[in-house]
This record gives structure tokens, sequence and C-alpha cells, in this order.
């Protein structure tokens, strides 16, 4: 067979599961788009929940510890009526030898609905999503450095609200791109969405030349990078890149990659920053950035509980 | 006074505890399990909740870690609709050098109406049950080596589930019965609910050979333990018992003990094969077994929800 | 500007956060009990449950870890009906070098409408409170050795329950009044109160003499510090103190300052006997004390969850 079908999508080409933004087609991410934007109004209600999800079994399984993330899908979850089920996967029987499939096969007996999966290994998600019932479905919270398809959703709605339109805008991804599954989902995002031009800018060794087969321009110079563009998306630099031979310092990096108040002044004058969180004030970001009227870093955060609901809530609405 | 009650029972007879399974009259036991079976189907259901439980506070004391048992306590107490809350208990006030009892006091006070208590200490449940004002309720979920009596009924009904009648059964329990609570609280089901014949299979450190005075059969061979049965209910193996002195390696376990499908065909065509979990491929079992059309591991899971949420509800609608 | 308004109240006087009881006036302490007043019969319902803070977000973020605490507010959230999110704050962002602010501010994007907060830093609530939005409420479960709000406030309620009216009570506290928020806040709120007489009671080394500017009268010699009170609150000793240079022993400790049967017939003969919690046996306070009909430390534990149900309605209903 040389055609296989997207293994997120049922034959109608419905959603039933969110691993990757990688193969979804743009009606996809825009009808998660279009549901997320009646979300955001629930989270401004005094009661601050609808019943899409009553009765259903939502399970977190964070193999690799995430609290923030954890908590946003719990939140999400909750907020939709669901039961949330955290699992300490790491204190618990896959620490006692059994598989990750046995483990899964195991919690699907529980009669689950919905797996939240968190794992370092990249494609952990997808082999959980091949094996479950059809009625079951998994939604990718971050595995490897493959992709965080929810984050990099939430990239997009915050993009829209600000921006409108992807047509005409020119997006930098600035940082660590290698080890960033945040900037691999926003690229893939950002690609289908039909965004004008999409810059990768970062040190050589964290910033491939040959990253330009994703349809990106590869910058190693902040200036350049971010001259005229529309929107700004720093990355968070993991501390521990720093001991390694990627970098020589943070200091020296920032003094080379980090966003200042000046340097934001060659982008576009009503260019928006965003940031992943958590957030290393003076290292990949100056803090009068961070707290200045450009950055839109708090409602990503706020978008992201309401894209988290709509991704759930059209998974769990469809069937394979 | 001869004749000293039962803790598990009010003076009506009514279960107000599961503590253990020895000692509980045949009456009891069919009336959890008939219990169990309305709620299997509401864990079918689109919205798998009743509100029997609603405005009750279950506290999960897990002395001694199991995710997986606490979870699926967990699960059943929020589809009765109850609210739940799991006390890290080894980070908590007992290790401030607070007694047992002074715990479950001040937990009382906050309003508890029932807990779920996992022990390493064999006893510890009943300790807490004679304690407890009448209207609070304690269920064991496994107290050192003595008990683990949900398990036992969760193996009772799967057994009933496929296999309609007791009476003329053969049942084998294979593997570290000396140090399995599993084995010990199915022994006294089967006993109980009139079970034709109970074998028990092991190496001789593992099965001694005392233990004909359960009411038992001893087999220190494989093939002749499961020869004509019609359940095989296989122990986790312990990792911790392979250092030991108690036996060579897992490969000299699993040559002697492990059940293959060569030896499975010992055992009656129909015969269904049990698990506890998490499993150890390979050790106790071999993987073709457990993927087999014999293998009822999975329904276990599953009827093991609905039996929880017999035990839970039953024991929260009597009063001491 | 001379008067600076406590951070406490808004415009018109009402509770919008509960940081301190030190500066509330003694109309708002008062209408606390009076409101847990209410609660306390629910705690008493089959049906454990109000719908006050029903689709509201409740976040415990304990920074310092008190599994009992903790649980008194998750309880006391979930009976208003809120959605209760436990933060374990050690094992996130922070300790990946956010800043608490940023944390906050993230934690909010999320639409949080209360944090419960335990903090080993004195003041962490206050810059917490002053930095959230107007909707947003914060509630002290500890911060440093400054203050411990709704342990105060349960005390009052106990006192209260039992006394009927403060004006004519001596009330002794005694052991570690040096390191004890629980002592502060009941200082402050006993003197809010109109309590005719505070006593603080223990060794030079945890009870200095210059406290007397709090209005209180010290004693160095547990017989003369209760001779003749009405009610006497016994502190938890810190395990931890023991080794240090402040204390000789426990032995030697509990000989002076441990309160055994026979010292407390030198308090009236009616005098309740309290403590926080948890207990050490035979260190502050004698075993027969703690079982005896003068101690009144669980009726603290149930009146502690109305309290908190008051103080987390209370707020919630108010805006800056």
């Amino acid at each position: 067979m040389l055609y296989k079908r997207n293994p997120q999508l049922n034959k109608s080409g419905e959603l039933i599961h969110l691993l990757s933004i990688e193969g979804l087609p743009r009606a996809i991410l825009t009808h998660i788009l279009d549901t997320a934007a009646n979300f955001v109004s629930v989270n401004d209600r005094e009661v601050k929940k609808v019943p899409l999800l009553r009765g259903k079994s939502v399970f977190n399984l964070f193999f690799e510890n995430s609290t923030r993330t954890r908590t946003t899908f719990e939140i999400a979850a909750k907020r939709l009526s669901a039961d949330v089920f955290n699992l300490d996967i790491a204190r618990s029987s896959t620490a006692k030898g059994e598989t990750l499939l046995d483990t899964i096969d195991n919690l699907s007996a529980m009669a689950a609905d919905l797996f939240v999966v968190r794992h370092s290994e990249s494609g952990a998600p997808y082999l959980i999503a091949q094996h479950v019932a059809p009625h079951v479905h998994v939604v990718n919270a971050g595995d490897g450095r493959h992709s965080h398809p929810t984050q990099g959703l939430l990239d997009m709605y915050t993009i829209r609200h600000y921006k409108r339109d992807f047509a005409n805008l020119r997006v930098a991804i600035v940082g660590d791109v290698l080890h960033s599954r945040v900037a691999r989902s926003d690229i893939h995002a950002l690609t289908t969405l039909g965004c004008a031009e999409v810059r990768v800018v970062g040190p050589r060794t964290l910033v491939p030349s040959d990253l330009s087969h994703m349809g990106v321009q590869v910058f190693h110079n902040l200036e350049d990078g971010i001259r005229g563009c529309d929107v700004v998306i720093m990355l968070r630099l993991q501390n521990e890149r720093m001991s390694g031979a990627l970098l020589p310092s943070s200091q020296e990096y920032f003094k080379s990659f980090g966003l200042t108040p000046e340097k934001l002044r060659l982008a576009q004058p009503d260019a928006i920053v965003m940031h992943p969180g958590p957030i290393n004030r003076g290292v990949e970001i100056d803090s009068a950035v961070v707290d200045g009227p450009q950055a839109v870093i708090l409602p990503q955060v706020t978008f992201g509980i309401a894209v988290r609901m709509a991704v759930m809530s059209i998974v769990a609405g469809n069937e394979a």
C-alpha cells in the first residue's frame, strides 16, 4: 500500500487523536482554533464549566515530569467536567518492569476515555494511539524532541488573535531550535496555515543550516533574524545546554541572542513577543521585554487552556 | 466470651468494613458479586457515574506505595460521585512521629466517610476499623502478606463470569504463594464459594507443604499442578525474591514454573488464565499466553473497578 | 501618605484575602466565626456539599510541604464544590529558576480564582496578594514564623464554642512560642476578640521575655503559667529544636513543660486543652491528657474544615 492514512484521523477525516501538527490539514487546525475561541469565554465566567466530558475519564500519563503542562490539561479536562486521574508513572508499575503497552492496556481496561501522554521518547504517543481501542483517544503533551502540538496550536491561536491573518506574516522563532519540540510544532503549524515567511534564529550549534528543508529561512544573527518581523517567538534555553559544549555561557548567549527592547525595535512596531514558558529572565529574554507592552506571554497561557479544552472535546466526539 | 463477632459485620450481619475474605459468609460474597454485575454496565456508559456516594469523602491512605491499586479505588469512588482525597502518607505526619491511630482520629475529625487502607503491616486495617466511629468504613487495599480482599473478589467475579458456577471447578494458583496476599484471599474466597478443588503450585521454597491445612492440595510441579484445571491463577514473582536464597534465577524459574502455551495444554481446553498484574512477561508467564485467547487478565481489571464500586457502596450503606 | 490600607480589605472594608490576623478588625473575625458555624452542620450531613464555589478554581500552592494542612484546604474547597488543583511546587517550574511572581502570573492566566499559599518565607502570601488581579484571592496557609491565620481562627472558634465569651477568659499558650506562627496568630486573635488575659509559657530559650509588647504575660514555669487558666493551648515541639542548643532533651523538656493530668489540675476545673497537631505524645503533652475529658483537639480539626470553608467563601464573594 502506497498510501498510509494519518493515524490522527478516522476514515471520515475527523480528528481522533492529537499526536503532531505535522500532516494535519489546514481545515482541522482552523476547526480547533475556532472551537477554542468559544472556550475562551467559558474561562471568564463565574462558573467555568461545561458538561461536554461529564462522566468521562481522562488519564494524565506523564512519563516525564512536567507539573505546569499537566496542570493545564487537568484544568482543561475539569472545566469540561471530566474525571481526571493523574498517574505518577515514574513511581508506578512501569518502574516494576511492566511494558508501556501493558500499562496502557491495563488503564484502558479501567474504562479510560482519553490519555494525555508526555514522554521523553519521540513517538511514544503514536505507539499508544495505534494500540488503543476505537473509543479511546490520545493527546500528545510533548514527546522527546519531536512534537508538542497543543503548544503549537496555542501559539497559532495567539498569533491569529493579535494578527487576524497568517497570509502576510513574517514570524521569527529564536533560540534552541535544535532541541525544541515547540519550534518543530510551530513551524509545521505556520506552514500549514499559510504563513508568508518563517525564520529560525540562533547560534550554529542550536540552529543547523539544513533546517531549510522545513521551508524556513535560517539566521545566525538575531538582528538580521527579527528585522521586520510581525511575531517573535522566543524559546526557553534549557539550563543543561549551558554546561555542555553547545554554548559558552548564559551571559554570552544573552549578549548575542537575548531579546532586549533595543533589538526588538528592529521588528515591526506592532510586533508581538511570545514565549512558551517558564521564562529565564536575562538569559533568552530581557525582563523589560517580558513586562513590556509587546509581550503576549500570559495571554498565551490563557488561550492554552481553551485550546486544550477544544482538542479534548473534539477528539472525544469522534470514533476511530 | 467465647464468641467474638466478625469485626467486618454489624449486629444484623451486614458488611460495614471489608478487611479480609476470611470469615465472610457466602451470602455476603455473593451479594458483592451481584452488586458488581450492575456496576459493570455503568463503566460501559457514556456518562460513567452514579450518585450513590455523592458528597461522601473517601480517603486513600496508602502507607505503602501502589499507584495502580490506588488508581482503581480512586476511579471506583469517583464513578460513585464521591470526593476522593489521596494522602501521601509517607511524606505526612506519620513521618513526623504521629501514631497511626492519631492520624486516623485526625482524618476522621475532618468528616471522613470511608478509608481505603494499604499498609505493609498485616492487620493495620483491622486496627483502624476497630478504632473508627460507627459511621466510618474501612476497606483493606492490601495489608502485608495477609489479605487483599478486593483482588480476591474480582478474581471470583472473573471466574463466575466465565465459568458460571464454582461447584465443579478445579482451580490452580501458581507461584509465590508464600508471600502472596492475593493467593490467601483467593483461597478463602474459593473455599467459601464452594469450589470443588483448589491447588497451589510452586517450588518448595515458595509453597510450603503445610498449606494443606487451608483446604488446598499442594504441588511442586507445574505440569501436575495444572493438569485438568478449569482456572489457572498465575501470581506475580517479586523481583526482590530473585536476589535472595529462595530462587535460583528468573530463567530457571521460568523453565520450571513459567506458564507456556505447551504447558497450558495440560489444563482443560477451555481453561482461563488469570494474573493480578503487573505482569513479568517471560518470568512467571510466557507472552504468548498473556496475549492468547485463554487469558482473561484485562477483563479482571475491568471487573475490578466494578467490584470496588460494589464494596464501597455496600459498606457505606450500613452502620455499625 | 501616613495611612496605608490593610491589604486584606477592600475599600468597603470587606475581606478579600486572608493573610494574617494582625490588623483585622473584630467584626471581620466574628463574621468568619459566625459563617463557620453554618458550615459545621454541612460537614455532618449525608451530602457534605454546598454549591458556593461551583466552577471556581482553587490552587493549593505549597512551597513548603504539609500534607495535613493541604488536605484540610482541599476538603474545604471541594465541599464548597470548587475544582481543586494541588501543585507540587518543589518539583515544578520554580525549581527551574522561574520567579515566584512569574509562577503566580502564569497560574492566574489559567483563570485561577483563589490561591492557598504555604511558604517557608514570611511575607510570601502578602507579596502574592499585592500582585494578583482584583478578582483573585489569596489565603495564607502558613508563612515562615509569621502567621497561620486559619489555625488562629479555628482556635478562636473552638474557644468560643466551649467558653461562649472571650471577655473573662484566661488563656495560656505553652511551648515553643518563639518559632510558632500558630502562637502569633492566636495572640493577635485573642487580643482582638477582647480576651481578658493571654499568657505565654515556656523556657527562656523559646519564650523571650520581651514578648510582653504583644500584650501578653510571660511565664517560664508551667505551674505558674497555667494556674487558674480557662484555656491551655499546647504547641507542638519541633524535633529539630532538640538537636540544637535551645533545649536539653525531650525528656528534660517533658519534665518541665510537658502537660500532665497533675499539672492540668492547676488550671480551672473546666479548662479545655488544645493542640494544633500533630501531637508528640510524651514530649509536650502526656497521653492521659490527650485522651482525657478536657482535650478538645479533635473538635479543633472538625471546626478547622468549617473555618476554612468560611474564609474561602467570604473572600471569594468580595472584589478588590
